[in-house]
């Protein structure tokens, strides 16, 4: 036991030591760092894949499924996927530095922020190897060291892609310590890691619900949580049909295995009997099985469409995040039913109306306390570089660090700095 | 039990209940409650002063020491600084529905973060009751409600002054509900209070450093803790002496008892001879105790300052806050010498540096890290009025939320906002 407690405590030790000089490592540094990161992963490519084919082998000796087969898998082109993100990266402006709100005071103190590093992030995440690279690249960009703990079954992948982010991070002047990946994976040692506080500036788990409830159960430093989404998209009684029954399909069918998916279509009663049999056929047709109140029942079921999967929904399928070809179905009478829905259900994640009612459109957006709120578009456009954000830590949840897309800038803090000429308080 | 656990589960609803409408008020209605707080806090002034009687009363046959009851005690002269500090606040810019970084994306969908209430903030505090005024005003500006729990000593001037605000919410327009008075004063119920994660947003502590960490190792929602400092102030040898001697005294004696003021005097060893003695004979006239490392001993005994009070320092004399008229003080041989030994005993509240030398001084900019850090300035302009935010919930030691002085935009938060014609994601 003592052993595994040291690796944490000494990873982040040198971690926090690597903080003090990262974060006043050039642009110029940081991206010729990222840059050759992205050249050795390529070059390197047998080695990790060699790696790689290890945990795959343990995996399927220990029975994962496939799906999280796939999810540890690399080949060549997902590695060049990888890489190209990191360059990506290198793109980006640097978040720190950057001046906010100088102003000069009455007594010529010249008083403002500047934006500086969090510190030391720690990163959990499960199965996924390209994380490893992900964050290690997202923070090194914005200056903060990272620990990263992945998943047991991807130890090989993960070892071999940080001691390759490392060495390049090391070959282009930078502290190779910035990057700590730890390599026992027992809970325990999670559970240590959480109360690292005074190492740890901030913690990021990236995976399932489960996994996220037990950081934020757990951690004793601030904790930035997202990626789950029980996403509403509301058509209005005005709504232009045409562009509803586009928007409503995208925000389910574009993809529907992500967080900013839809999971519940609110349809206004006046509007249901127009709209409803419109969007089945289109849901009939890309297989999304429908679980409707009894309202939407009624008007799917005589709508007769052909190889429509119409269920009736149970009291679950409300405030539910499907993950799947499967969308909740609710007839509302009012905008204020619509509201209060979501108030009810929703995480405040991503939800949308669509109308042509300006003022239905401004309620909408005044009243629904969600990271984002859409009129008239699909709520699959939540994401940072959508959003013109250039990458993408997280979608945030939370109210406070960051809500919504989770961007280089928002992994960073500000320092005060007061730049005076002897000046006293009176 | 069971009804002191519904005060606060109901307070907690009815708080939330009312932050709905709250997020939504105009200005003008916020600014109309606040005069008419401060009006009819001077128009209840006996009404309020009849209950800090009582709690005076109670408070001498409790045994309170006479610091406790001088925290305690309203009388004329300080409900008319309570009003008009309530008054300072109905003249800030409101924070709430201010848009940032909104722009047009290549489709034409218009997005960008309105500034929006946190939602629901919890305060916890002592024996001040006009802190009960402070952040129930700060909240209303900034579209909060909140919970108040205030100390057992204060019930009956809190309970007053509680019910004066939300009466002058109410006759304003606005929801009394805004601002809930916690009357049971247990510990276990402030227990279940920071346990309410889906109803508090964010709980901030205000007093000594066991309430702080109390609330920091059982909150389950954010917190945002400050208030506590261990402020550093470097003489470096280019230092210009008069400046050094007029800003170091200055940030110890202006006023000790505050968390921005100098605990721990650090002085290059090439300009300490020179400087001390100076700095001596300042803090013997004003009964500054002096405990030295061994260098600055020597130093100031072989000056001979009549009147100085001059010890040794105890190891524990740094990293100790005071709150008094003591300060340690320490000789380095070099700036290193001074950067490290604020990063290992700093709190990164407020540290300055005195200097001419442009690179010293760049370098004690960037590599400090604090909250707000100085050049050839006191610490003691730590705070969010002299710093252009109109008002000060807390100066933060923390970095994730807010940093340094938190004024009413850093108790906000936003939320994204995409206004579309249509748009679907390819």
């Amino acid at each position: 036991m003592t052993i595994e407690v040291s690796e944490v405590g000494a990873k982040g030790a040198a971690a926090r030591e690597a903080s003090r000089s990262l974060a006043r490592l050039s642009s110029t540094v940081k991206d010729r760092a990222l840059l050759g990161i992205a050249r050795d992963l390529l070059e390197h490519e047998s080695y990790v894949l060699s790696a790689n084919r290890e945990d795959i082998e343990a995996g399927r000796a220990a029975g994962l499924s496939n799906a999280v087969i796939d999810r540890l898998f690399l080949s060549h082109e997902r590695l060049e996927a990888i890489a190209n993100d990191v360059r990506k990266v290198s793109l980006l402006p640097d978040p720190v530095g950057e001046m906010i709100d100088m102003r000069t005071l009455p007594n010529a103190l010249r008083v403002g922020r500047r934006r500086v590093p969090l510190g030391v992030i720690a990163a959990i995440f499960e199965s996924r190897p390209n994380v490893t690279v992900d964050i290690a690249s997202l923070c090194l960009k914005s200056g903060n060291a990272c620990i990263l703990r992945g998943g047991k079954e991807a130890i090989r992948s993960n070892s071999a892609l940080a001691s390759i982010v490392r060495e390049a991070i090391s070959s282009a002047g930078g502290p190779p310590n910035a990057v700590q990946l730890i390599e026992n994976t027992d809970r325990a040692l999670l559970g240590e890691l959480l109360r690292m506080r005074d190492t740890i500036d901030l913690v990021v788990p990236r995976g399932g619900a489960e996994l996220i409830q037990y950081v934020a159960a757990n951690a004793t430093m601030p904790v930035l949580t997202g990626g789950i989404g029980v996403c509403h998209t509301y058509v209005d009684r005005a709504a232009n049909t045409e562009k509803a029954v586009a928007v409503v399909n995208n925000a389910k069918t574009r993809k529907y295995s992500i967080c900013n998916a839809l999971d519940t279509l609110l349809v206004h009663q006046d509007i249901a009997e127009a709209l409803l049999p419109d969007i089945a056929r289109k849901w009939s047709a890309a297989s999304v099985e429908m679980r409707c109140d009894e309202d939407a029942y009624r008007i799917l079921e005589s709508a007769g469409i052909a190889g429509l999967k119409l269920e009736h929904a149970a009291p679950d399928d409300f405030g539910h995040e499907f993950l799947a070809l499967i969308a909740s179905v609710k007839v509302v009478d009012s905008l204020d039913g619509a509201l209060e829905h979501i108030a009810r259900y929703g995480t405040g994640h991503s939800d949308a109306i669509i109308t042509e009612d300006y003022s239905a459109a401004m309620r909408f957006v005044d009243e629904v306390d969600t990271a984002v709120v859409y009129v008239n578009a699909s709520t699959q456009f939540t994401d940072g570089a959508q959003f013109g954000l250039g990458a993408e830590i997280i979608d945030s949840t939370q109210k406070t660090i960051a809500r919504g897309p989770v961007g280089l800038r928002e992994i960073t803090t500000y320092k005060w700095i007061a730049l005076g000429d002897g000046q006293i308080r009176p």
